[in-house]
């Protein structure tokens, strides 16, 4: 049964859509799209803020050179292309010539619901929403898929509920799970990183951030950060390896994956492991030392030099997966803490507000490609 | 309580020992050592024979150039020295100066016994035994860390009865334990990939097995073994895939370490994961796919490529931690097989038999510091 459909809900509303074909372009178009009557346990968002994560990019540009984007379109709608790789076309032919939704998550208001007590209560409420077609105007969604906020939230900081914060959240329960008592991030100063360190102090986990300027040192131990480290100073290496014996850190989330960051992390963990250890151990210690991959803002291979003894980990972290593994109730229960927290320990911030129209400028485009970290772009899709 | 020492126990024997020092050689050397009477549940066994596994050289070499082994020794015993960089040297301090006892494990017999009944019950029995100071004449030694042969059992066929034969068990052990149904093995026609393949064989495990020369395919399938690549193939990669698909091997165990073999195995198990899930997933399948690497054949670092989703673990195996989850019992089921089928499941074959002096010869050190497959050294410390 399909409830009734407010009178002044549009019949269309304009999305983002992204398209990988056989030449080896990705083009990125607004297109005009249905806006579906919720059903019982839906509601409808008019959905005012987006964020693009670099877990977005993947999608909108098939793996392309977002630098060398090109304006692109029929005249009627914007749109722009992206050059891809035949390597990267091949690996992705199963959505050759599909156009594909973008955008993980947004923030919006309820402006319809079905006829559920779960879809009415939110009505009017202002949610946060985790559904994979975010850049669009209008979105018809599962109760399950919103994440209501209080009162006098701003739908703009309800945009990024899920994504990095659970995935913050995560990090640390990973820890917990696996038997470590402190951690690493590796991109101290993003808006991950810096929910991070916010949880990380509230809940008095040790924390190693490692940043790749001298600027986010002072910006995140202005934020009450005691372990920063700089990868781009001389002393890279001493540094980390005396913040890991600081805190004990023996687990690392690496959002960068190439290079060899993951065997510098390992190698120092196992170090600091070694000197507590007595004996001398020719497989080396027997701390199990981890790291997880979950982001790849270097796409060049990951280099191991295996010398740190034969306890140790290294793997990809996802954030689906690791929801799984804890259950409903784990999931609610860090859902929860991100609404009572929007505006504080899981606060975003932007360098950018794009329209629609110009998430598809090539300008803007080769700059959110950069995933600088300071620099994310916030789609706006009402603008 | 010491038990009587029987009149015929020698007071002293001949033993191996490898010393690092500072100046950036590693020296093996024999020495003389006191023969120890037995505690009550302690054997004194005369040792027959004691394999150079892979897993011993790093004790006796250190990481030294094994091709650059000098004579050495006082006049007196036999040495050998193998020059070290100053970098392993800095990496093991913790046994600079130490005259480590060398060996994992041998085979031999009881020729004294403790007062205890389960001493008592190995006297004149053929064990195998695991150490770590195995390259002696005599060895004392606790009750537990002997494997008590089935009546008429070569001394020489106990000497391996325990590092090859539980770690190809444990491989098995540990693909159910982590839910996967088939598995890949590095070193097929190695001892222990020989090994592996009986297990298999046995047990209705899928098994790919990866060699490094076409010999070792005809040797490995004249053996019933059913997938064979041979990586120095150019039709490798595509074998590979063909085999993966075919067994739904999900896990590899890998001898090797350097280089990009883990990077394509878990790109290619990842591609017939894709063959097999229907959306698109940007993330990869959800197949999750491991690779432990248990040796180091290559001590190049490891390259990871990354192109196979984000579903994937690397890490390091190592038997004893293995042993230490599965427990006593766990433990107990896997020796009890290792000794019923020892001349036949877990039977190792050797490419030389060393005297002691023998094994401080540098002809002979460069020979067995190779690690080539099909040519194991078998040190027979009473010739």
């Amino acid at each position: 049964m399909t409830s009734d459909r407010p009178a002044d809900l549009p019949a269309t509303a304009l999305e983002l859509r992204s398209t990988l074909t056989d030449d080896g372009l990705v083009t990125m178009a607004i297109r005009e799209t249905d806006v579906v009557a919720p059903a019982d346990d839906q509601v409808v968002v008019r959905v005012e803020a987006a964020p693009i994560n670099p877990s977005d990019l993947g999608m909108m540009l098939a793996g392309g050179d977002a630098s060398a984007a090109l304006r692109a379109g029929d005249g009627m709608r914007d749109a722009v292309a992206v050059p891809v790789t035949e390597a990267a076309v091949a690996a992705q032919r199963a959505r050759l010539g599909k156009p594909m939704p973008v955008g993980n998550e947004g923030g919006g208001v309820v402006v319809a619901a079905g006829s559920s007590s779960a879809a009415q209560a939110l009505l009017g409420r202002t949610v946060g929403f985790l559904s994979g077609n975010a850049y669009a105007q209008y979105r018809t969604l599962h109760v399950g898929q919103c994440l209501a906020m209080g009162d006098g939230t701003d739908p703009a900081d309800a945009a990024a509920a899920f994504v990095n914060p659970l995935t913050a959240l995560g990090m640390v329960e990973t820890m917990r799970m696996e038997g470590h008592t402190a951690l690493v991030h590796t991109v101290g100063a993003s808006n991950l990183g810096l929910m991070l360190n916010r949880i990380c102090l509230d809940d008095g986990v040790g924390l190693v951030n490692i940043v790749r300027k001298p600027d986010h040192v002072e910006q995140l131990r202005s934020l009450g950060a005691q372990h920063v480290v700089d990868s781009s100073a001389d002393s890279f290496v001493d540094d980390l390896t005396d913040a890991l014996r600081a805190t004990g850190a023996t687990i690392a989330f690496d959002a960068i994956g190439g290079g060899d960051l993951a065997s510098i992390l390992l190698s120092r963990m196992e170090k600091v492991a070694g000197e507590q250890a007595g004996d001398f151990n020719r497989y080396g210690s027997d701390t199990h030392k981890q790291v997880y991959i979950y982001g790849g803002l270097d796409r060049g291979p990951t280099t191991l030099r295996r010398d740190f003894g034969m306890s140790w980990g290294l793997g990809g972290w996802l954030l689906t997966p690791f929801l799984a593994t804890i259950g409903q109730d784990g999931a609610e229960r860090l859902r929860r803490r991100v609404a009572d927290e929007i505006t504080t320990t899981f606060a975003s911030s932007y360098g950018t507000r794009l329209s629609l129209a110009e998430a598809v400028d090539p300008e803007q485009v080769a700059r959110y490609g950069r995933m600088a970290t300071g620099d994310k772009a916030l789609v706006t899709p009402q603008a």
